[in-house]
């Protein structure tokens, strides 16, 4: 197997969930593996191969005669071993692999990422942490859909691996914690974000900013925002999807006549920056935080530059040590604060 | 008091709550009375009849000497009879005036509705319903911050309100209802999502056309969205921050260089249109809907401009019989369904 880096074991990028794959996969990984990125494709061999032949290139493979399709049952990972996020799974735990990274089934991944790699201890629910970006940088929304039902324990857990998350990615030394909540002052909100709140400010290792609301969001005011995984996966969904459309609604604003093309022509290049930003694309995938292991989970439609970022993020989490950090810093949580 | 629509009673517009006033609303109800919408100014009669005498004008004042600042608590409502939303409210009860307007403090606003005008016999907990704007018209969401926790039957009062407002408003005569979710299949979603699907697919006089998740929200997909007061309001702070947001960002890009500057100049007037058509103040005020009274809340930043449509949107409430649709509409829930 011709590793890229020999530092660090490859990462395996489950080549077949998703709905571009395999040629996104392969594509996206030829990209990051020209940049020193070690991959390894895990899916059919045949046409990976083909694939990889067609582009007169070459990247280990490790084959996987299942895959779990979209619209297929979370659940039926457990019984399909076979699988290519399972066998992507199986490659981390045993040391084979340094992080997995599917852009397939979104349930799927996570769940294969539970029953093989486990919890890490002192983390009862994983979540799914997602970059929203802002004006200068990115908010860390956490959780984003891994548990439609949430404790305050759990949201007090995804504060801290939010917190470790920043500082281990973005360099950012002592990043703030917002509680999404329905207005500023401790006493409004849900009853999951009063006991949240209450459990959030007696924290240790969270710098705990307060309740936050929708609309500061995008505005940045902290660098982490925790919220149960049903109001986060609202919340992502809507971003991007009023993103989408707003954007689709200033189109058809610079065709509207004459003045507006000319004008459009012009400030074309200077709009698709801002769009870009915006574009899920642009960080690949999502990290499912609190299992003993590197996973990132992508969306279904990813292309090859998702493909790619998404391997440039898991790296990044690699070299930086993230679950070494998530280790230590969620076993400093006291017994009695989990059990709340 | 010189009414200038003679069928009906005045609105009673609470012209003191809300961080422009008195002006806005003074200037706010000059238009819309200037159109036929006949007006009554609660607050305190000295700074509104300068305010009037300033702008040579007349309107009709019922003098509040008391009003809810947008710091206090809501429930303080309750003790002060004398202040100007409580005022509003008691006008529309003892039917001197068709409806009541108020652009102060959210939470006191819809407690003195509360109070003052009761429930809809039938309705368990009253909504705000918010028009969202999107491609090709508004999806009316509801409810979008009077309750915090729901249970399933107010989900299902929420979704027979909502058609009903969409019915009168918009002359939508068969409206489709979305239940928010984190994906289209029944069997997702939290707890509360899973039962109140269950309930709507046999509520009669409700097109239940199943789940919605956030992406779809801009698309227009369903005429009205149902969903608890929590997700319902981070869903419009966080649609009105990012539409906010996303504007300042194309804003800068179009000053980022000389070719940017020249175009932005160009597609400046087709770009205000898109602005303007997501401005809250174009719809000027959220209906409170299952009080037993027209009632309306805006937001406390309201001008001059949200004022106006604001009494323009209670005036096609009043004409179209909102409350009557209401009344009769409820009625038809079932008794058992009610119980769940």
């Amino acid at each position: 197997m011709a590793l890229y880096c020999p530092d660090m074991e490859p990462i395996a990028l489950d080549a077949m969930g998703g709905d571009r794959m395999p040629e996104a996969a392969v594509d996206g990984a030829l990209v990051a593996a020209a940049e020193g990125v070690s991959v390894v494709l895990v899916g059919d061999e045949e046409p990976l191969r083909a694939a990889l032949d067609e582009r007169g290139a070459s990247l280990p493979i490790r084959h996987a005669d299942d895959v779990i399709a979209m619209h297929e049952h979370a659940a039926d990972v457990r019984r399909r071993r076979t699988s290519s996020v399972m066998l992507a799974m199986r490659m981390v735990k045993d040391g084979e692999a340094s992080a997995a990274v599917s852009m397939g089934h979104s349930g799927a991944t996570m769940a294969a990422a539970l029953f093989v790699l486990g919890r890490l201890r002192g983390v009862e629910r994983p979540g799914i942490l997602a970059n929203i970006p802002v004006k200068d940088g990115f908010v860390a929304l956490i959780d984003v859909g891994a548990n439609a039902e949430c404790r305050p324990s759990h949201l007090q857990q995804f504060a801290l691996m939010g917190s470790i998350f920043v500082r281990t990615m973005w360099g950012v030394a002592s990043p703030s914690v917002g509680l999404m909540s329905i207005g500023e002052e401790p006493e409004k909100g849900n009853e999951l974000v009063l006991r949240a709140h209450a459990l959030l400010e007696e924290t240790r290792g969270v710098r705990f900013y307060g309740n936050v609301e929708g609309r500061d969001l995008f505005r940045g005011l902290t660098d982490v925002v925790v919220t149960d995984g049903f109001t986060g996966n609202v919340i992502l969904k809507l971003a991007e999807g009023e993103a989408r459309e707003l954007f689709s609604w200033v189109r058809d604003a610079l065709r509207a006549d004459l003045r507006s093309r000319i004008g459009g022509l012009l400030v074309r290049p200077s709009l698709r920056a801002v769009a870009a930003r915006l574009d899920p694309a642009e960080y690949g995938a999502q990290p499912l935080l609190g299992v003993d292991g590197h996973a990132f989970i992508g969306h279904g439609s990813a292309d090859a530059r998702a493909v790619t970022n998404a391997l440039r993020t898991a790296r990044r989490a690699v070299e930086g040590g993230l679950l070494e950090h998530l280790r230590s810093g969620i076993a400093g949580l006291g017994e009695v604060e989990l059990s709340t």
